[in-house]
């Protein structure tokens, strides 16, 4: 016996084609995000987990051998971004799928505040992130970075236009 | 006549030449900003300017052909923290001098907030900071991001360890 | 010979009836900028200025007897969100009238940064602000906090939702 | 058998009486603090928690009866300066204390983010705050702010001149 209506298997079915295009588009058609060599992976409830292993391209300071700091910006902008569309799509109802893509087109962060707590030092970057308000329109993350052995490098915190 | 001492000329003469390293090191020995592409000039007056021109490889948001977020959040906390190193070198007393250098491996963004003003959208774009608190030991800069017709895309606002 | 139709007339008395409602519900309905004692006063482009006479009560640090940081962020927060909300007003068009109101009472601050620049002494404090990102949904400003000879004390940086 | 030298413990004794005097001062001699109405209390470990009962004078919105976002401000700027600041001398050395009390005079917030994540909504707001970078100079508070039932009502992140 099932509690799911037709329509609500069909609706759920369409978000998570949906999911699945925005997460393909943030591993394949971001261009940037290719030539740092971030690797996306997004778990059955939405968590995402952004990886970066080390290159030398992406040292700051080159005493020190660490991060730029725009590189863990750009991480962690993309892992905010991609968790608060996804957590967009998850809310979506039967009336919002059909200019879900025009609505797309026009997502992306209003702001961005970005805290340094550790230098960069690492041979693989993990960045993920947690929506901490949830709107139709607008939604805020906090997004952290550690590195390969739990590190905590950097926590961020964005605004995304999402609706 | 003079009204500059033996020992201030010395003193600026130093300082100048420390500008100078730190100027270079921002434009060669950081291999990332080498590997994005951006070109650093500082005027007389310590105003700098990073340049980037467009690249496929920087685009975000491949729909609409704009620049990653993140090279936004790069170029800002690049140009901000050069910024914020020259005005501490301006100011450094001549007991200062000496330590510079130690101190300098230590220097670093503390934490940065942009704001994503419009699309980034161009051919060349154009960073610049102005340091908004002075201190020895922290400045705090305001950074814009312009595209080459004067397209205003960005602030920053960063906050710099100096001393 | 005009060139504004009557129902152009009628829309924009309509907004300038809202906007004077807003102003007067900062100035008389938000019973803490009465309890702090912040005056506010709106030019014909819109421009909000609010000011706020020293009171001892407004201390934060009592060795300098100068304004506690909370004061200066609700000043900036009051001043942003007043600014944010007639640049709304001013761009609805007709069929955004009849539902401002209910969009009135969902308006509020998302995010904001302060920056503290210079410690606050003054006789009056006078606060100002820009929209720096326009929108139907979210709008962003820009802060300032100087003191009555025009010493500059803080920025602010404010996303508001607005529709 | 102790392990701790007479050097050692006098330097705690210090240390805690340094703490106890800042504490206070954050009670009785800010008096914006008092003004509003802001309870101090700190535990053993330095956990510090800031308490404000609900009065009708702290009303942001008259509309929904919910706090003025200043005063969320306010109470997460004075609960990360006051962790900032007891953070600061647990980790004085010895020939740290005898300056401290001049340092003490130009403690103070560098810059603030606040969240604001649901409507302030509450008989009491509860404001807590933890070290996310420790540093003899410059140490950054996360903050949050919750209501007497658990709702979490604000993050906040402050950066904070300590030394």
């Amino acid at each position: 016996m099932s509690m799911t209506t037709p329509e609500e298997t069909v609706l759920e079915k369409t978000k998570q084609r949906l999911a699945e295009q925005v997460i393909q588009f943030f591993q394949h058609q971001m261009p940037f995000n290719t030539h740092l060599g971030m690797q996306v992976s997004v778990e059955n409830d939405d968590q995402v987990t952004i990886r970066l292993p080390w290159q030398n391209t992406l040292t700051g300071n080159s005493i020190h051998q660490i991060l730029h700091g725009g590189v863990t910006a750009s991480m962690l902008d993309t892992v905010g971004g991609l968790t608060a569309i996804l957590h967009a799509i998850r809310n979506l109802e039967a009336d919002g799928i059909t200019d879900f893509e025009s609505k797309f087109r026009n997502m992306g962060t209003i702001d961005m505040r970005v805290d340094y707590l550790r230098p960069g030092k690492g041979e693989v970057f993990i960045a993920t992130a947690q929506v901490i308000r949830k709107g139709n329109k607008v939604a805020v993350c906090r997004m952290e970075l550690h590195n390969e052995s739990g590190t905590h490098i950097a926590f961020g915190t964005g605004t995304y236009m999402v609706g």
